[in-house]
């Protein structure tokens, strides 16, 4: 753990409550100041590296598990391969829509970027209701590949986000540095 | 430059070139290959690290400038500070709009973000008119940053986004990785 400097709970400190965003009743838990404090940052991505499944690669979801999907596989030496929203990958897709409060969203992901049997840990920053982890591993699952672990910043345990993926993927390893 | 293991011509080589995407007549350059390749992805960051101009801070344009920034701010210990579309950042921003070929766009940043007389390096995956990355830079200086430099993965010079921001920003270091 050389590289980890700050504990859990001081990285939980960072994180700044704001409520009634994006509405009414909603309490947002921003992470961003953890990303401004580079030992917060590098203890994350160092604890998330040692607590998250074994995997060939990992697969990070727009926009915010960008930050600590690029971070973990530059810190575990692992290939990155990207969930997008539709229309921003150039090449081929494979798109898997889900259901929403209201409505739907659908992510994607380039067909290429899929190795059949390879084992890929979907990687987000915040675990809410879990509708976007699950749809991104059952893009990847759909064609080919294996859910090993998901990775998340923070869970938000009210939401029954982990409650939803394990009956979905009840061998996959779900982990979270912080938990509300 | 013990964690380049690859060198530009070997990294430039991933890059896929796809025609008439977004629109017909652009040939837009993938960089994503890169990502899925954990060598090229480790020496991208280590060369870019190394070309960069000194700074207090990394400043990620999203989405793919978050790929590159926060490994970058990683690799660097250097505090990462996130360029957003609008609605995207919980608490109190500062807006700048910025002009497109048709249209409008602006980016956000969080208000405390910024801090006075601090230097930032602003980070992007591809520099094509500069439009983005200029916006980017104008916000952070119109309150009270310093712009030290820009980095780049790859810089498409047909569409002279170096002599834009140079103009604006003459003592700024411009550096990419890649240029086509």
């Amino acid at each position: 753990m050389k590289d980890a400097t700050m504990d859990v709970a001081e990285i939980e400190k960072l994180i700044i409550d704001v409520p009634d965003y994006p509405k009414p009743g909603i309490l947002f838990k921003d992470i961003t100041p953890i990303l401004q404090e580079p030992s917060a940052f590098a203890s994350s991505i160092s604890l998330m590296g040692q607590a998250i499944a074994e995997c060939d690669a990992i697969a990070a979801v727009e926009a915010r598990g960008f930050i600590f999907g690029s971070a973990l596989a530059l810190y575990m030496k692992k290939p990155l391969i990207l969930l997008r929203k539709p229309g921003k990958l150039p090449r081929k897709t494979f798109t898997k829509e889900y259901a929403l409060e209201y409505g739907s969203d659908s992510i994607q992901i380039h067909q290429d970027a899929i190795e059949k049997n390879a084992r890929y840990v979907i990687i987000d920053d915040v675990l809410a209701t879990g509708g976007t982890a699950l749809a991104s591993a059952d893009l990847i699952s759909d064609h080919g590949g294996v859910i090993s672990g998901f990775g998340f910043i923070l869970t938000i345990s009210v939401l029954a986000g982990v409650d939803r993926i394990s009956r979905n993927y009840p061998r996959a390893t779900i982990r979270s540095l912080l938990t509300t």
